[in-house]
């Protein structure tokens, strides 16, 4: 066969093989949105014909992963000599061909039974602050969770296998790296603030009507130039963010005793979004189009949230903002708005409503139990006085009951074992990034000025139009210069604490 | 091969269809929610991907009832001895795959990709008023659908098959026979009350703030006790109902000069509605717990919009509804409101805004031409001036150009030909199920006590519960004792506007 014969039937094959990939990114974004009506829009007595859809359309994207033709093409196009391009379309399929042909399918349905079974028992559980509710089926998710991972791959621990689920090219020790840092620089950090004589307190002590506080939130993604001609903004129970680049939408939630957490839950989730709609059009349907993964994700919704929306600057420009919408705001001052955003809560139990501060170790706790309970150095029924002694170690508090200690996340009730470190490696990356974009852009001064553009063109050139075309490691290295590093998250909590501590 | 081997063979053949036929509703219904999304909530910028979304699960809802598998589970099943259930279900399916396998795939791509290019030709020649800007478009879609239906059935004629897309079963020779009915007895009965001396008027002259009309739409829905935990209400270009029987939604629109509108459309769409949440919830998935059609299906709606809606009865329950909420509306009396309702307006072109008894004569219109342009009597450039010359004669007005003659409608632009004849049909239908109920019920007394509970109830039972069990014609006679007749809808209206306009 001629040279040019061969690199027809590559061309061919690979153009059928592309086409299988868009077919199914398509139903994986039409799930996405039939998930986001569910948690937005459906009403309640919807949940048995939702469940069947999703089912269904989950079940067509599995075989449209592993069918017969797709294996054929995948193992011809790992013989061909392809492009970067095609190279790392490949390796981004491949890699999901791969574990999903490694694990057989009764297991993947066991597993999925199991998750739905346990769900209930843990919103159970934790109405009832009654961990014993949920143990058992905790257990059975533990166990499948193991035999899973021992599928992928038999030879490394299955905490390490789990966690590239989420987080596919970093690595374990990296994580892990990450996270000792973390601890080792935050809990004597934290000890500080605890010690200091300064009380930052909020201003705010109205009620703040939820349209008020919505309209509030439209004007800040006005603000930051939201493309809501690719978007949208809703409530939800839990915000989230999803979509493709062509509809990215946001939610977010309003407590009418306190406006910050919707703030910075809108600002948290436009930096998704934003990474979403900056993803290229013309790749729709591709890896190359496709964001990389959970923890360039977290990146970039902590890139605005902390390193923008908790900004004085930023502040700033929220104030006559916050005025114009919220009823007794008249008096509200850019320092006090700022010392609010940034207070660090002394006896917080619960992760999703820390500060930016004391987060890190609500993740470290997490993922030093999960990773001992998955390792099998940790009984599940040990789990709850672990959880607690952990926290009192770590953060100086001590759960009184399950609710606010080891059942508060939804995580493990969904199988999902090794999330939890992406939340902090997003948040370390982002102040990575922070820096690297410092070295290019005043940002201060835009800030200042209300010109985002210049940010979120930068974000944009190097990160978002690159979708998922270069791994993790690749990414961080190609935008900052170096691998992924604890250091420059550090440095700028010791620095803005140190200044609003008086430390 | 003993008969209980056969029987357990039989068993198993059946329970892996239905199971295919289950999962190929899911991908459907998903695809439902999706458009129901595309309407209602999508950003504008989100139609590439969305296209993409909707092509996907199409084709894949396509390969669910066409590939091989499936055709030796029909094979099988038809041979075999099944129950009254099973044959229902194997008749609806069976008849689904037949359509789909006799039309060669090149000629389905080659009419999605026709009818994606007339589409935007017809929304430009409808803004210009220049039919000759959809023509071609035009030609060409009656050309594939020509050959479509020759695909089907080479033995009968293009449009008669065309028909049964929309109307399985009652044939072309019962829907000509009721629009000759229809037209017959319609054309003389407008004549006399445009000779009649009484002018029916609005009262409502005034400006009817959207945010009023919806609290208003709401009220009246709560009124007829729409189940919202099974569905709800959101606005739309063009008014629509979409879903399952256990989520099954209604749009409508506002006009802020004129509320008549808007209550009618919601009343209507909640008999859509309704049918849908009437459904056998045990039956998702399956052939009986899907509605019966687009005839049965509009029957619900007229029955709905018109005998209860457009009752003096309903509209004299409507008064304090709309005086709650709509300003300057004090005086309101059901007298005005009923007559106002029931208007004719003699000088409407236009098919959606037409009146209750000028409607179905845009519908022999429409029906008329599009049958001798598939069937090849009428040329596709001589449409427009065939569609004056029918409405100067059985409406007495000529439209002044084509957006408001034969460009009004979406349908054709779509491909659909044979469509328009269901509603028809449907308001027929609707009139034969209320004299049938009128039997049983105090109709009228129960609208006066707005006790719906029962009216609700016997469409339930006869109508609803059965899903597509029985074929139309069958489920007609179950429910009102004889087939299909304009009889009952002539006698209806002859009364009703006798009565209105002292004929």
């Amino acid at each position: 066969m001629s040279d040019s014969a061969t690199t027809t039937n590559t061309d061919e094959t690979y153009e059928e093989f592309l086409q299988r990939v868009e077919r199914r990114h398509n139903v994986g974004a039409a799930a996405g949105v039939l998930r986001w009506d569910q948690e937005v829009m459906m009403p309640e007595g919807g949940t048995t014909a939702r469940s069947g859809q999703l089912s269904a359309l989950s079940a067509i994207g599995h075989e449209l992963l592993t069918d017969e033709e797709m294996a054929e093409w995948i193992e011809t196009l790992r013989d061909a000599d392809l492009d970067d391009e095609r190279t790392a379309v490949l390796r981004e399929v491949g890699r999901e061909y791969d574990r999903a042909t490694s694990v057989p399918t009764d297991l993947v349905e066991e597993m999925s039974a199991a998750t739905s079974e346990a769900h209930p028992q843990w919103t159970e559980a934790k109405e009832e602050s009654e961990f014993e509710t949920f143990a058992l089926a905790l257990e059975r998710l533990v166990e499948l969770n193991r035999e899973y991972a021992e599928h992928i791959d038999p030879n490394r621990p299955a905490y390490e296998v789990l966690f590239e689920e989420y987080e596919p090219y970093l690595g374990l020790e990296t994580a892990d790296r990450v996270l000792t840092e973390l601890r080792e620089g935050l809990v004597p950090l934290i000890e500080d603030v605890r010690e200091s004589d300064v009380e930052l307190a909020s201003p705010f002590d109205g009620e703040y009507p939820a349209n008020d506080q919505e309209e509030l939130a439209r004007t800040v993604l006005d603000e930051l130039d939201y493309d809501w001609e690719h978007g949208r903004l809703d409530t939800a129970p839990h915000p989230f963010s999803t979509g493709t680049q062509f509809d990215a939408r946001v939610t977010t939630r309003f407590d009418e005793s306190e406006p910050i957490g919707a703030l910075s839950s809108t600002v948290h989730e436009f930096g998704h979004a934003r990474y979403t709609q900056g993803l290229p059009k013309e790749q729709y349907g591709t890896p190359l189009g496709q964001s990389r993964d959970l923890t360039v994700h977290e990146s970039q919704s902590r890139f605005w949230e902390n390193h923008v929306g908790r900004s004085r600057n930023f502040c700033e420009r929220l104030v006559p903002l916050i005025q114009d919408h919220l009823p007794g705001t008249e008096d509200l001052s850019t320092e006090a708005l700022y010392e609010a955003a940034n207070e660090v809560y002394e006896d917080n139990l619960i992760r999703v409503e820390a500060d930016e501060l004391t987060y890190h170790l609500h993740i470290v706790a997490r993922y030093e139990i999960e990773r001992e309970m998955i390792g099998g150095d940790l009984d599940v029924q040990e789990v709850p006085a672990a959880w607690n002694d952990t926290y009192e170690e770590y953060l100086g508090i001590r759960p009184e009951n399950d609710a606010e200690g080891c059942l508060q996340d939804i995580h493990w009730s969904h199988g999902s074992f090794g999330y939890f470190p992406t939340y902090s490696l997003g948040s370390v990356l982002a102040a990575q990034i922070d820096a690297a974009m410092r070295d290019d852009l005043d940002v201060d001064g835009l800030v200042a000025d209300g010109e985002f553009g210049p940010i979120r063109e930068w974000l944009r050139e190097e990160i978002h139009q690159h979708g998922a075309r270069y791994t993790t490691g690749e990414l961080i290295e190609r935008a900052t210069g170096e691998p992924l590093t604890a250091e420059y998250f550090l440095d700028y909590v010791e620095s803005k604490y140190s200044d609003l501590y008086d430390l």
